[in-house]
């Protein structure tokens, strides 16, 4: 009976889930165990026969994780348990040369490379496909204006189209940091039990380059046992911090969505039930799903920085945690990005909202624009934003409309004439250089999809 | 396929594996919604009749987690889902009481205090059983002197006991916070949508306190739509506190092994690899596990924090990460103590190695008891400080006899007679108040344990 | 020039600041000296005359910071440097009794328990005046009925009052974590370089008790060199913890002063500006604050728990982050609980706004329990369930009164008659539980202050 | 009174403390406010006299933080005191174009990305002279096999060099990390109140663009009232990472200079205290300080990016925990780095002791060599396996020569010929690739130095 929700298949795609099964996991490692026989028989470093087999057998779906589990329940080993059961399907000739100068974490650190490579084949994309819809969001609503709040209070206008230009912006900034990361994080090394190069001699070097070469990985120039765990804290950093950028933009779906200023909506599937006990609630729980998993990535974040400072040549106290760590958290980043995809392309924006949540003010979002016009007219700043201060305060009170005061109030409204006050309350005049930046982050995003050359 | 390394049975027991698994959690939930049902009947809110139905029903295994899955497929709300099963089989004039007055989360929280109730039932007794061996090997090795280590240096001599009577002791603090913190973290909640009782009236708490007391669990005195996350905040500090103090134990017993010092061993199966490359070799893996697996546990106690401040009367965000944190936190806390009772039980003691270790500086280790002796003869804590630095840096240089060359120094060998010198280095003369505070902790584990009454 | 925004003045009050100034950290552990040095007397362990002697020094205010920095400079030691400093004042017979017996961590952890002690004496009274600021708001908003929001969305009605009863009655338990803790935490420790009570023998207990009875500490068990980590941990995690109770208060404040809810608003001096540029603004500064120190002090929390694992008798690693993480905590803690006070304080609350969020949802927020009515007079629930969503959702397309719609819907309407409908839709029916509910909150709150006793 | 260890003076160098201290970070905003509004002067956007003249005010000396502490008392905001504080001195025609279109936070965020800038050109080049004393390491040990360990245990030898060349290596993946990452963290912006631009229209753009190119900065593309704080997030993350290095090297030193191995030695200063108590100790003070701190640097990365998911165009639960994160983390990692320098450049070798911990197994530490020797005979390599694991397992009882009995052992010394074995036993045999992996990391260190521009 399954226990986690990933296992119970509550969360992650398919695609991404398959990769990090124990089965195929198994298959990454033995096709490490195969590429790393056949550069060794190019390069004569054991005999070409033998390789060949090696490779044949490791390919072959004769091992089997079940196999494996019998033999590691004697060894307690695992990889010791893999080498053993290529051995028993080998010739006795060929045996000798299987794992030759390995080190059991090699394959366990290249197969976890092999499996990132693959994930982010699957997750990079995925982000595309997000930008895209984010700009496609940005292309609609460009001109709208709406509200811009700081400190959760109306400060002024913006397009509504920014919003989403910003979150795309974000997002194609963590493709350039996924694509220039991979040369440090996907990594290969066969250099063995001390990251000498061992039995192999200074040829070690050309057979890693070899292996990494047609593995499509890149090959580590100094190691230890182990793979530096600094690399796994770039890679899990680089996946905590796109889960906080889905975290961003989920939790500002959940506050446009808020009742009072209905600005949004998730999509709401037919037969969906909002609440159990109350029958009328929309409620964003993919978005709320979003901030609550980006709390985990977070965390594993920390855990794999944890993970760097190891005794000598390696301590095995990394090893246990990143049986998880690194599963949950592409799996669980692919769930965050589905969500978000699926929030996207469905997500209600409601124009009349945002239009009126302009007006819920009274006028008084355009404060800052009244305290500019008057500066330039000359009144110290201070007193014209302790006039417009007190005149927004007394409005307040008895919810009084504040275009109105201003005009009428004696110390502001004679320095500003009624055309200058009408384009001061008029929202589409304070987009500013939102068209502009708009204009420069499709631009952007753009050019990141162009130079992306997937690895 | 299963994927991570809980559900492809590799960490948690049996026994507590078992409690989360999908199927039992169904069952926790269903016999909770019994309960309440009961109770209401019994307080005449719902008609008796009913009560017993729902309870009857809610008890009986027609209702699957298959059946629960089906359902969540259209309304996705697992709780809602839970409820129509049931209202399957009852009868219409029953229906109407199903879940009656609760809100989802009311199933979901109070229905997780019962799973850490169970679990602390199983968690708690493998302390004791922790103590309890640790307390053995107090007994044994109590009068056994030994070195002790600062800074990774010897620093001075302790009863090798010690060390044992220390780790039981702050395990039976770990029992003390448990059983503390219980009546705050074993919660059960029926107070509906908002936290007001809502449907049921004034009598909602009676529902609540009857529920609880019949669950063996506290009723909470005021909660919104879910019981506050500080709550459970203070569980996972709980677990991950105890899951620190195994790896500082573990920690321990990785250093104790190494090679140079070799004063203590984990047990080793027959059969079992230390490396797949290396055979001589007995790695302390058990040991290394748990200091990998308390990186985990530390994680998910800022998760449950960071999950506190949900917004007004609850949002989701602490939701889909609970479901990981939560079985996870206990599973592999579980792990660990399992691992250490094995490494406790048969782990291999070197008497030889702890005294041999004792005169690896040839007598430096005494230097504090010779700075004792010359101060308390009058010599100025400085002179007297600088003497003793000067004769241990000129001995290590050519790695004489620390002891022939204090006696031979003039500054020194003057002020201590022969018989003074010889007490000071015999080990067993420093082992000080050693018994008295080992007596002392036994008492006090002896004390937790009678005085434990499981919940 | 100060540098961080403690020692700059910014944040802390004075007296919790003093606590933790080097002057005064160095009186504490002078004082500790001090009291070592009398209880060493009365046991007869020292001469009685120089333990006089070193208490009178110790106390004088002859050693000072400047003192102990140059000393420091040249031995890199800063208890060390205590010592010889002490000494210069003293008697050469005197001297060799000064710290007789102890470690240098004797010294720190010890007058850092002593430190946390005062530093609780200030904070928990000032707990508790948050707790009565809070009572008194419960009292005055008991009665006033107000959206109850789940998921951002308007789920139901509450009674004001209830949200600051639960606040109330969670620090009511953060009281009690403290108080329950002290005896794990407040520590005295005189132990010796490895906890065996080294020099001393079997009295060194005898010493600690005395020790610690003076000083109002506990008595440590059993130490290594130092007080194991994990009890620091312990009051790391309630520092952190009762910081995250005050961010989600401080989350619902600003929440609840968005401009489009409007219902309470913090306090806002006069000549105080909101926002440099936009004049009408009060932004809920306070509360973001503690929303963001909250942070600072979660992530100590987790500093404190990777503290636990040192190696051997003790290792360094804990040291030169305690000497931020300890105050800081304190400090920032205090800084955010007089925040919450001036807030609570001042609060203003609009009844008007909150009557009128009601009614935002024309009616809408009782579809709970309209859902409840029609399933109690025999309609299936999932019926009732997708007429009242059906209705809901139409009236919301063009913004129509749902109780019209409802009493208008044939396929409710007629289930209910006129004075069903309204009790239905008045919002003080559905207070339910509350009173009881907020009558246990302030008992128990009482209770707990009775209880309290100032350690 | 000082407070925190910063303050004090305890941490970090003076160049590194200067950049953060109140007043330079005045500086720091004044010399942006000139810059502005030289900018916009330029562009004719606000009077060139009036740019000058603001420009003339904010770089003279007038202005001062007692100034903007006194302003700051009445108004609550630091920033709106920092713009009337040029105010008082510019004359009443200038004064409206202050601070023209911006919002506080412009002035907040430029000057940390100022601070940031110039930090890193302190912190780099320490870098790189670690590095460098690194190679220096290298080059001498290049060719002095010694141990390597794992789980603690010894496993094979390596070239002790390579540890060296790992960590110079590891160094300059950071130095690559912040290079590629300024682009995404060294920001400029200008776009005022919520990231439109505001008052200054569509030209904002180039005013931020020549404000960036002017103080080395990048322009960002698109922001809301502040720069996005996943950016913030990276560089604090790049911190903590080069933190957790330098935790790795700091914790191999702690443990290469255990008693039992003393491999090698902290520089140790005459006059300084080992220990108060025991005087013939060198602890590795500076290595554990090292260890110590990376936890802080580690903690803050999670604050950072907690800091993430702001509300809508922004809230300010960033700000008070930044106040501290970022000044500590620069002066920490500084402290640190300082703290490494001293200890590689005083870095004790002792080759003696490296070769004798070779040799303390007897020759066990050769059995993966006998192992492949055998296989590569045709013995099956589990037969050749558990017969090398008994032997040595023998011959650790009585600790006997493993050299020795292997000859003897019929089921192993038979397939061995004496010169064979004489190879296999030669430690200086085994660094295998070794030199080419050390020639490598040498050609991409200096590389790396060889591309570094500082910006």
């Amino acid at each position: 009976m399954p226990i986690l929700p990933i296992d119970s298949g509550r969360y992650g795609s398919n695609e991404i889930r398959k990769i990090f099964e124990e089965e195929n996991r198994l298959r990454y490692q033995l096709n490490f165990e195969a590429q790393v026989a056949l550069s060794q028989g190019k390069l004569r470093m054991i005999p070409l026969k033998a390789s060949r087999e090696i490779a044949r057998i490791a390919r072959s779906n004769k091992i089997t994780t079940a196999k494996i589990k019998e033999l590691e329940s004697i060894s307690e080993h695992d990889t010791a348990s893999l080498v053993q059961a290529i051995s028993e399907y080998c010739s006795p000739t060929t045996r000798p040369w299987i794992h030759y100068g390995l080190t059991s974490n090699d394959v366990v650190d290249t197969s976890t490379s092999m499996q990132l490579k693959d994930a982010f084949k699957v997750i990079e994309p995925k982000i595309f496909k997000l930008i895209s819809l984010l700009i496609n969001r940005v292309r609609k609503y460009d001109l709208l204006p709406s509200v811009g709040r700081t400190h959760g209070q109306h400060a002024s206008i913006i397009s509504f189209g920014l919003k989403f230009a910003i979150w795309a912006n974000e997002l194609s900034y963590h493709i350039e940091r996924i694509e220039e990361g991979k040369k440090r994080f996907l990594l290969c090394k066969t250099l063995g039990v001390v990251g000498t190069g061992s039995l192999m001699g200074s040829k070690a070097l050309d057979v890693q380059d070899k292996v990494a070469k047609t593995l499509g990985l890149y090959s580590i120039e100094a190691a230890t046992q182990v793979i530096p765990r600094e690399r796994l804290a770039e890679v899990q950093f680089i996946i905590s911090l796109i889960g906080s950028s889905l975290d961003k933009m989920a939790t500002e779906i959940r506050n446009l969505q808020r009742t009072e200023i209905g600005e949004v909506e998730e999509p709401f599937k037919k037969g969906q039930l909002g609440s159990s006990a109350v029958p009328v609630k929309r409620n964003p729980i993919k978005s709320e799903r979003i901030s609550s998993l980006a709390r985990i990535l977070r965390s594993f974040s920390n855990i794999a920085q944890e993970n760097i400072s190891l005794w000598h040549e390696r301590d095995l106290s990394n090893s246990a945690n990143e049986r998880f760590t690194i599963p949950m958290g592409i799996i669980l980043l692919d769930e965050m990005i589905n969500n978000m995809i699926r929030v996207i392309e469905g997500l209600t924006v409601s124009s009349q909202r945002i239009i009126d949540n302009i007006n819920k003010t009274k006028g008084r979002i355009f404060a800052e624009f009244i305290l500019e016009a008057l500066v330039k007219k000359g009144i110290p700043r201070m007193k014209a934003y302790e006039s417009i201060q007190r005149v927004a305060f007394e409005t307040l009170v008895d919810d009084r409309d504040f275009r109105d005061a201003i005009m009428k109030d004696p110390s502001i409204g004679e320095h500003l004439n009624k055309n200058e006050l009408k384009t001061i309350f008029d929202p589409n005049t304070h987009l500013a250089a939102s068209s502009r930046i708009i204009k420069n982050v499709i631009k952007r995003t753009e050019q990141i999809r162009k130079n992306y050359k997937p690895h």
